[in-house]
């Protein structure tokens, strides 16, 4: 019922259980639109660090008659009681829980120093995903993520969780582009630029973030930590860059906007 | 650094780790803007039904030189290691870890019947929201949540996670509020209404909630099932009540605007 008590028919988001096993042992449940949940599993084991490749695992079935995604390793997760014993409730929006100590990893990650972008491509990518998002447009509440290889989209993902989008994101990206080099990837996201999002990307070795929201202090120090280039706010021609500037090309600088200058001139 | 390449001064939030210790057992690290801990881990034992009420804690001491939360329970927490073994990682912002299974705990919740809004107290309740949120305009990236009596604010809470702000809602409402009857209480939160954001209204028995954001399919199934009255979309003039907007009287019904007319033409 909206505001002039009339019935309206919207469409909402679907948030479907999937129960994760590893090796018959239960591990997590995700909530997730379920779009692609084999990369999601995927890239959710890669990102919690409990495999280091795609080819540790020899399978994942899906099974949404039980909700539950069984993957199968080579050779067992070793430890994987004690590392998925701590748990961290984080900032992040949907898969907010993230096992051991993420932060203990980002001094081991070494991002492409060419890596960068133009401003131009920066637009250019703004644009393309508000020509997409489907099921935000229709429904709203959910977030999505995007890996762009400069100015070509080769992923869109959107789920009720940003983390299933970018751990899906990770998935397909171990099984379709492990050996690309990542110099010329970007990664989008609508939600936050927090810390598990800024090592998420740096996990996948993508050096550029591109966030429609902003950043939080842990998010900075992270990006600043990895030589990441953190871009937020970025909607039409507008964005702020957080941390690494260097790695922007101005070349496509619009005239200031009315709004830019009142922006700049409240310092937010 | 702005799209002019000029840099700015901005104001972004602080995430501080809280680590949370029950009887010198540690339990969960929460990341938080820290404005008021003890209400927060308090909100939170009661909203992962780890205690029953406030009176089953002796103390709660909050230590930012060590980034810790030190809880004494009265006589300890009934199988601690066993309820808090299950992880689902939700859909909410932030805190998006509950244990065990708060679905379960829903159909013993008896909301008020007579609760309800006028739509007149809805509009001064968004207003009031929209003249408050400090952070949120000098920094951005957190989420807000507010507790009302009638059209009166209790309390306003904003954090990096949404359910870190409802949490910190319910221990207030624990500690300051405990026997005052819930019909006349209104939940406000910037966040969607997921399954886990309708489970903590209902838990605290507020039958009522407003949100700026959307629902998701289990938060509606949620809020239908316990007779909540789930409001989205809340801003300026308009909303959409999702389940049980018998609960509202529609005392100030708004002239239609062409965007709400637009609205419901699309249907989204």
């Amino acid at each position: 019922m909206n505001e002039q008590g009339a019935r309206e028919t919207i469409a909402i988001p679907a948030e479907r259980d999937l129960t994760v096993y590893v090796d018959k042992r239960e591990l997590v449940t995700l909530m997730t639109l379920g779009a692609r949940p084999e990369w999601l599993v995927l890239g959710y084991l890669l990102n919690q660090r409990l495999v280091a490749s795609a080819s540790e695992i020899e399978s994942i079935t899906v099974d949404w008659d039980v909700n539950a995604a069984s993957v199968k390793t080579r050779a067992g997760i070793d430890r994987i009681e004690e590392r998925t014993a701590k748990r961290v409730v984080t900032t992040g929006c949907g898969q907010g829980s993230v096992f051991g100590n993420l932060m203990d990893e980002i001094d081991n990650i070494r991002l492409p120093a060419e890596a960068g972008l133009k401003q131009s491509q920066l637009y250019s990518i703004v644009n393309t995903i508000r020509l997409k998002e489907s099921t935000y447009k229709s429904a709203g509440s959910v977030h999505a993520c995007a890996l762009f290889h400069g100015e070509a989209l080769q992923l869109f993902v959107e789920d009720v969780g940003r983390h299933n989008a970018v751990d899906t994101i990770a998935g397909w990206m171990a099984m379709n582009d492990a050996s690309t080099p990542r110099g010329e990837k970007i990664f989008y996201t609508t939600g936050r630029l927090t810390s598990e999002m800024v090592i998420k990307s740096a996990q996948m070795g993508v050096a550029v973030v591109i966030s429609r929201s902003g950043i939080t202090q842990m998010g900075l120090d992270v990006a600043r930590r990895v030589g990441l280039c953190a871009i937020g706010r970025a909607t039409n021609q507008r964005f702020l860059c957080y941390a690494n500037p260097q790695r922007i090309v101005l070349d496509a600088m619009p005239a200031p906007s009315p709004v830019a200058r009142e922006r700049a001139a409240s310092s937010t």
